[in-house]
């Protein structure tokens, strides 16, 4: 008997099964050690800046007018997002939690005019 | 009369929305172009590198031990989420479907053994 | 009559000359602007990030003995360079200046034992 | 007797001894794998990026003007100088050569107009 699809709405808890699942099956956890995953997240983080290194500020906020600089954009934030994830599995980390209590703690340290 | 509290689970639109209004009450939309949001992003991204650029691949492992590493850790990821869910909202990107779609290539690009 | 060949020993200001003699052949400079050439300096150091991601710290001290990567590794760190050179070019900092300064306050910060 | 001053003009390998006799009165070598080393190189390069993430193209031009942020950038570029000649002395990468060969395979590359 195979699982049944999910259907559901897609959320972090699920892509991060996903991604556990896709690791596991290619035997790529050793690799995944926290320093490695930093690693390949600052790597991914860099290819979305050598998209907009050339661009001026105005050309930036069109880039997703053009289909294949938008796929190309969609696709490296797919994978800062999945090593950022990821890294959050391996150690432990909330990563939504994480930012609602970053956002608490700016809202005292930067107030609102 | 003010809005009730959101008391439901996290998600990442309600997080997003809370960077929205927060940037908005500081005027600092101008500066989030997409350009400039991505340089940020890696920036944040090279912080986290940066806790475990002298570590040996077991030290990575127990970052989180130290109550002091760990909230350095859980803080930066935040701060890279955040880049991240503000970039998408400024491109107008889904970044979970971009990622579910991702994952979907990369089962057909790598098959499992 | 053409300029004689240079023959003399390679050194920085040279390798600023033909840097800047060929970003202008190719009418690049409007691109060289300060905010670009170190978003590009960070995109080179990156792929040689990629490079060594996955490798154990032993597997880190043999890239050379390989000869395809030991030209990648090779290629990155001139890229790497030439951003380096042509930003400090762009702003007026003599880079081996610099770092002879900033190794006197390291030895004062961090008296040897 | 102590080595006499050395009062010649500085150079690339002159730098490199000075990195490599400070790393090693500090017993750092250990620390300073080819891994560790180029992750160094991208966070130093990264903090470089920090300083013009929120700035115009304009404004980038001009960072030199103030005396706090031009010492800021100046020691950045020492830092990203000092892990790009460690890294090239301990994989045996001569970067001057590296960077001219780079030239020249560019020039064939991108020709002139």
């Amino acid at each position: 008997m195979t699982e049944p699809l999910d259907t559901g709405p897609l959320d972090v808890p699920k892509l991060q099964r996903r991604l556990a699942d896709f690791a596991a099956a290619r035997d790529w956890q050793p690799y995944h050690t926290p320093k490695n995953l930093v690693a390949a997240l600052s790597v991914e983080a860099s290819e979305l800046v050598e998209i907009f290194q050339w661009l001026t500020p105005e050309e930036s906020t069109r880039v997703m007018d053009d289909p294949g600089t938008a796929h190309r954009v969609t696709d490296e934030v797919a994978d800062v997002l999945a090593y950022l994830l990821q890294l959050c599995e391996v150690l432990g980390v909330d990563p939504l939690a994480a930012l609602d209590a970053k956002i608490d703690r700016n809202e005292r340290r930067f107030p609102a005019p």
